[in-house]
């Protein structure tokens, strides 16, 4: 048991926008360790098939139990829309965290007129995983999902601030303000770096939900219930917490993504991985 | 030799863009047979390591050899800027044709000042194949490049004829523009589907260098030289030409890109394949 609280918590996306997600989990949980696995070498996810990303999801995390973390999270949403297909054939023996689970959950909860709008990948949206989840917290709630491919090439192209991204975020967007949703999920983990340009789309009215809020609050509770088991914080071979990021495909652009969206103050490591 | 004579000729990309090259190939060459894999489980190669594009080349040579190909055409400017390397160190026995080189050929032969613009993916960017290959022909030619990632994205949109194609286009451009470039190579497959926002973006007195052009006069060359061998157009158990389409992940939105790109009246398979 003292091991398993001691062993790093696993975090795994696509690429890099699942850091907006560990930056969340690192300042929730400054005691705990962490890996993080970006599959750079094949991100995109959400452009590709149910099949492909179950196989990479699958993959992914394996390698993670491998090294021995004692908690996974899924911080990419198209990882996340195929996790309830592969739990149905595989235990992982390990409590696995995802990001669309939480997000619907708080969806529902805070939406006063049960209108909800959701932006995601294509892979997301073609599963209808929010559409699902959301109506299993409230059947009555209304659920407009609109895919925003070209938001994830903005983050990565690092035009977070960019009169183009306002008007793309404001083509994707429009459907859903005529829908006169009041509340909108950010249904992929790179978009909360355009977080700005988003609200200036929907404007203030609008209730915005994270991922990684939502799934913080999700391990919260599974520390608090003891699903999961917390690093103590005084062990009697004190070490300081540590960040280790590892990826499957290493640019100097990627490097240069990891310190952008991460900008954290622990010691962070960045290896390449094959898998 | 006959049987040499009668294989198909296969053709790669990272994905679909590679059709607007096998587009052009099929009409060059109406008798021969096609085999295109497009690797769309891993695309795009643009953004990845030089190391990681080489791996996936090396792989999908290797994948259509072994379906008895009489000749590869790299369709791909990512992966033919990693090529020379690979042929470093293995000899496929077979012609091997990439994009970049014919295209900086033309380049320097249509230049009248010598002033040559490039736009190509960031991967492409870095290997500076472009420069190497175009300073190969000509020594005094200025060659500017500009890495515009965000066109892959919107080809795959779909947004060919939109005011933001217009603007994305115009920013990538602008240097080129102010660099005085009087010819500009689309340094990506998928760029030839955006040619009417960069026409309007050059203006009518820039030449374009588009790929499929350029790799098309190279093999007419070999087949002229009988460094490949024709299919004969009458043989002894005649039948029609064939194009078939294998891709490495399928997705409803692949299946009407094909078919937005290709738009060619020969008998079509498209195929997912596992590499």
């Amino acid at each position: 048991m003292t091991s398993q609280a001691h062993a790093p918590i696993g975090v795994f996306d696509s690429g890099l926008g699942g850091l907006t997600v560990l930056k969340e989990l690192t300042e929730a949980f400054p005691e705990e360790d962490f890996v993080y696995l970006g599959d750079t070498a094949r991100i995109p996810y959400g452009t590709k098939s149910a099949d492909t990303i179950k196989a990479y999801t699958f993959k992914n995390i394996h390698f993670l139990k491998n090294l021995g973390v004692k908690a996974i999270v899924v911080a990419c949403n198209s990882a996340s829309s195929v996790l309830d297909d592969i739990k149905k054939s595989e235990d992982f023996t390990l409590p696995v965290f995802d990001v669309i689970s939480p997000s619907a959950e708080l969806a529902a909860k805070v939406s006063d007129k049960q209108i909800i709008g959701v932006i995601a990948t294509r892979a997301t949206v073609a599963q209808r995983s929010y559409v699902t989840k959301i109506k299993q917290h409230s059947l009555k709630a209304q659920v407009y999902q609109q895919c925003a491919p070209l938001l994830v090439s903005l983050v990565e192209e690092g035009w977070d601030e960019d009169p183009l991204t306002n008007l793309v975020c404001f083509r994707y967007l429009s459907p859903l303000i005529e829908a006169h949703m009041d509340t909108l999920v950010l249904g992929c983990t790179h978009y909360p770096v355009l977080r700005k340009s988003i609200e200036r789309a929907v404007g203030p009215q609008v209730k915005i939900i994270e991922s990684s809020l939502a799934v913080r609050a999700d391990m919260e509770w599974a520390f608090d219930e003891g699903a999961l088991l917390a690093k103590p914080a005084s062990s009697p071979q004190p070490k300081a917490s540590s960040v280790k990021i590892l990826l499957t495909d290493h640019t100097p652009h990627s490097q240069s993504m990891v310190h952008r969206i991460l900008n954290i103050k622990r010691d962070l490591m960045v290896d390449k991985v094959d898998i």
